[in-house]
């Protein structure tokens, strides 16, 4: 390895990069960088540029000797790469649109992740990853790959599964928040707390929680009975549970939780925005334009506050840290998505999980925690199930396949409603699609 | 053991006890009974000498010596038994009726078995049965209990967790009825078919079907994915699958699975019955009224016709051939439900599940046929997740567990409306859940 | 499929092979042999010759349309074929003299199968089967292989683990012995007795026993806990074991236990053998020798009474019982050598196992009998480990796993005396271990 | 928690006390002890005095406030205890010589853990381990219990299976002394070492090993297989491997392998030494003798350099580390003795494993690092059995399943020797097993 790391970040052009390179900067003592590539595609160019510049007054403000290098061509990029990490979007936001928007015009909840919305993101998405870790394989096959691409654990999956380069970690800012909302909640510092999380992405579960190493969470649970207490995490709106149902799950939430045990305030909520033309993908979009006309301003050398609403808080430092622990072999812990193993005896020994590692230079290495409570089983398997069969239907571009995916999801209310989702959202995603497209025409 | 059999029937002044009757009288010469005895309580006294006087005439008709006793005293019935079996319904079709109706008032499936109507099923059941096999262990601790109560799998599930009376077998129709509609389809006669049953009860699949041992699974998913042919198993009416579907899912489905991948067009239809007066419960107990007015008859000495559509189609062909194949030994294979033991890899070790066993002198063993599909195993770990809280909420008498069981249940949309379907229902079935209201009181 | 059934032996001029005729003659009117083909190599051609014509003179005498074919050309033999067996000796009786007395004279027990002995008999039996297999794929893709090749354990986990042939079975006589001895002990006709097999190839255990159904377990370990009792099977001589530890052991064992569980007295007893030259090689050679005159006898038409001292008591029972209730799906139970898919959660879900299982025209189907006795598991992993790494070696030709297999041997003292022992044989049957000896030489 | 901690070590007057006492003193900033309770029998009372004295003139030198307590009454000390440490030998050494001279007198190695003397060991024991924990359980349930006493994988097992007090660790100076001997091979600080263990106590295989968190395992075993290197840890006198076999075990081995491993050469050596009278126990017992000699000179005020040669290096430092740990909340790594819950696959999900595991306030957590490699799963299964059967024994008295534990054991030849060694040993220790003899008398 030559002096210093190099970190090549895909989806460079992202509006998330300045998080990114904030948390660089502040670690820089831990994570001496050299290099910093920023890499996009063509339709991406003139934000990269955009965020590009911005990276390059930032790290010039904090006096750091780290090279920002802003390229369309991926593979260059990737020779001797230390560490890669992927924030794209395929499609941009008007494909999350689409995603959330479809689904809801049949009543049904998009939701970008775990529901139709994340089944087609996951189509989107999972072939672009494959033909990345391909490069990575051939250019730095030392290097970890963190991804933070939604559906992040479907294409955790995808890659653990129809890909040979295991040195993929999922990352995702809800574990995280979680940690804050509940240091909040406890009003205590949050590097006292730790969470046992346990589950999938955007399905993770806190199966106990302490404070200095005492376990609090009979308090912590009481407190979650309190409606004014759930609202803690940002992003997905805090509604609150009924107190005898979230006493007796005995396990902390997280946000993505309200689409399964409150789907009919969910849709109800969503089906407000969709008609007034509100949706998260319709918020966030006009938030980016906002966020890029700021970035232009040349005087403009920090990370704006207004980034934050963003949804992406504690990226930085969720990705930060994780990248520092692995290079300084730091064993602390952290949940991230990676291979189960059997940290979770209910769900497949091979399957992606997100669950509380031991953060090691050789990656991460889950904990035993136990098994899932019985009462969660159920649905974990069933997102599972889901993640499984849309990463299958993403490599093979199987119609069959596809609508299996979507008659299985829970937000999902029959096989016919599911296809009649699936043919629009095919129609609409049609140029990001090939693997389906290109076989129809063949 | 005395020379022939002893068999108890508890609910045996159910309308379809004629049924099983019918069985025993067909296979006399292999199933030797030496005495029937029928036991029902108090409120069902009428209903028993109605069906009791039938059972006898028609025993005396086929010229056989088997001896049928009438009894409200279940312990002096229990003594020395052979075989017990359960047809039991705690409050009657009119607690049906409110397992479907306060449910469906609130926009819900109720499904009496799998459903909020389930739970409330499995509450009034769950404390009675095992009041039973204690009973069992006392009185006839070799005897086999045979229960058709449903919800089936979920009491299978409680006995086998809550007792230590191993020797249950829970049985449902619901396989032979596929196994019967399969070879209509296929235009062989039943006895060619055999098929490779795995899941729970009212969430079974088959996993392959065989024609004299060759599989002809791919021609019966093709004849399945016609909508014309999908509606082979009475009792719930069919709909057709999208073909797609069911092709990529490649398994056989039972009509239970309508309430799950046609939600929202099996709600749309019960709801039309809750709005005529035609829910379930309200036309079996119309049809109910009528077979009971035909028992009547000191002139009728056979099964009524009429009694095929009150659902139990096959019940006795599937509890006579089980009990005689225990009997004799036959090590033949029945789907039947039993302890998992490995036979599912994806379903608990020690929980209850629906499978093709062998059936020997020692009970049932579950043959090994791989794990379910991945795409099913979600649901299947769903409803499995359901029947153990279930069961759970039935034993301690815990409203928080109740209401968690609840909002796990996939058909139920929130934790919100699952308290108030809950809260309506603990009201309505106040006089059959001891457990919940003792407490409450103490 | 042609009308009757085509059946090729391979190592057909085995002195086994009159075993196998007399039972494709007797159960003829169940399974309708057209064409048996005899295979052997040229080494094995005068015996082929022997054997052949007095499988056409034991055919003639009966009457039966079947035709016999002796042939040197495999390929041509296969073509088709409905069932494929092997029952072919790679080496000779000269190289199993060699797996017994080269560890023999090191002090250590050779023992065929299981111990040092049985390692090389899978290096040089493994290359064929899967050659064997590759042919089959190849030219009858639908045909079951039933392999009585030892050790049959480690050739069945080496079929499924390194070719993508599933259709094999493992077959052997002990099962059946043991279900014949325990018949005899008991006084009642075998036909009323069955056994729950669960364990490997000679390493496999009773977990209960039953005359008509019922468990009689307790009765037959009180009477194998009578030394006297002990010596049921052939084979390998019996010995008593101590009252008291069959008592807790609590489980029917097989002949091949003793040498494990009577390490001492089996090596005292074969050094004897081997000092006065009568190993069991050694024996049965002179066996063989004295068989194949007899076979020469022109008017010899039946299956001489002297077959059965060579060990091979009820291989035709159990081989043509197989076949029968594959061919006729006849859904009985017998204990053959298949895939575990869970059927034994101590032992790895895609290794062989020895197992109880329903015999159906789609193969075996492994039935659950619950997990092994914790006191057994260990002893019956480290045959597993042995077994998996011996295959590994087999295939790869690698020394050093073959070393490692030799030294996790129960039956190997020391690494060093396994390195000692490995050398010499490999010398020894240099000639049949192309995968080892070209790879030095290239 | 009053403040500072409370210490209570079972067994306080063991030679080993001053090495704990020392590491005491040295990390008394990090581990406030207010008090540490020495806990004897009457037939230990003078060395406990010997030794207490030492202990308090070693801490009044180190000028710290630790008061020190010497007791024979356990349960006044065991009293709000925050930590309890077991190192007691019931019958000392006069015990293990038996242990170790009645096998040897049947040519069989007696191995005072998991060998036949490891199985008296244990019946001696466990019964007086579950005693302790039935007292902590009522006197202070928080407190978690250290122990040192062998066999510690199964103490651990059957405190883990025989009581409901969880909060027990194992520990063993093994993988510390893996550890520092790797440290020593590879010229680097012990600090920049980790070992990822995964096994068995005293039956632990290092899967992967670190400097500075990169794999430098090929380094290793390529230097493990160069015999010079072999000997790093102290205890067992090292022999080297077979460099092939090494190299394909591909796993560091722990020093008690060698009586796997190297079975005949170990017997050699201790028949040797049971010859000469210098088996391990008669060793030791001249070096308490000495030790004892040293720590009566009231001018001795440091743990003497003489205690290195006892055999227990390390031994304070990984009990005080772990004791710091858990108080500390460290979340370090560590290898213990703990549940295992599905960290190794193949081993039962609730039997104990020593395995590297997060050290937290609330105990040990395993990390996962995959399953056993497959050529060790064997033998680790088999001394799994041994330990579970021999746990039974000790707590059920019962001779059978002590035989059974006995001839399951890898060194034992037969039943019939384990019969005779086993009837030699109860008659020896019969003072020490009233479980077995209060029995025979009632």
């Amino acid at each position: 390895m030559t002096q210093g790391i190099k970190i090549v970040t895909i989806g460079g052009g992202s509006s998330y990069t300045p998080e990114l390179v904030e948390g660089f900067i502040k670690r820089y003592n831990e994570l001496p960088i050299r290099e910093l590539w920023l890499v996009d595609i063509e339709a991406g160019k003139e934000k990269l540029q955009i965020v590009g510049d911005l990276a390059k007054r930032m790290i010039e403000k904090a006096g750091l000797p780290i090279e920002v290098h802003l390229t369309l061509d991926r593979r260059s990029a990737l020779k001797d790469a230390d560490f890669v990490t992927t924030q794209f979007r395929v499609g941009l936001l008007d494909a999350r649109a689409k995603d959330e928007r479809i689904p809801l015009s049949h009543g049904v909840l998009g939701q970008e992740t775990n529901g139709p919305g994340g089944l087609f993101k996951g189509l989107r998405t999972i072939p672009v990853i494959l033909d990345i870790v391909k490069d990575i394989k051939e250019l730095c096959p030392d290097a970890w790959l963190i991804n933070f691409t939604n559906p992040a654990g479907m294409v955790t999956e995808a890659v653990l599964r129809y890909s040979d380069h295991k040195k993929i970690v999922g990352l995702c800012n809800v574990p995280i928040g979680i940690e804050m909302g509940i240091a909040k909640l406890l009003d205590v510092d949050h590097s006292r707390i730790r969470i046992d999380f346990a589950g999938l992405n955007h399905m993770v579960y806190g199966l106990d929680v302490y404070v200095d190493g005492i376990s609090v969470k009979d308090k912590v649970i009481e407190l979650l009975s309190n409606p004014e207490n759930s609202s803690f995490v940002k992003n997905v709106e805090g509604q609150g549970w009924e107190p005898e149902f979230i006493r007796s799950l005995n396990a902390l939430t997280c946000p993505y939780h309200l689409y399964y045990y409150k789907t009919d305030e969910m849709l109800k909520k969503e089906l407000k925005n969709y008609n007034e033309g509100t949706t998260r993908a319709e918020v966030v979009k006009k938030l980016e334009d906002e966020l890029f006309e700021l970035y232009k301003d040349p005087n403009l050398a920090i990370k704006p506050p207004q980034l934050e609403q963003r949804g992406g808080a504690y990226y930085s430092d969720a990705a930060v840290r994780l990248i520092s622990s692995i290079y300084n072999d730091k064993r602390d812990i952290q949940p991230v998505n990676t291979i189960n193993n059997g940290a979770i005896a209910s769900i497949p020994y091979d399957s992606a999980v997100e669950v509380s590692c031991v953060i090691t230079k050789e990656g991460p290495k889950p904990i035993i925690n136990g098994d899932l409570p019985v009462a969660v089983r159920g649905l974990v398997q069933q997102i599972k199930s889901f993640e499984r069969v849309s990463a299958e239907a993403a490599v093979t571009g199987n119609y069959d396949t596809a609508l299996l995916a979507m008659t299985i999801n829970p937000l999902v209310p029959s096989d016919k409603v599911g296809k009649e989702i699936l043919d629009e959202m095919l129609e609409a995603h049609k140029e990001h699609l090939p693997n389906f497209f290109s076989k129809v025409e063949a």
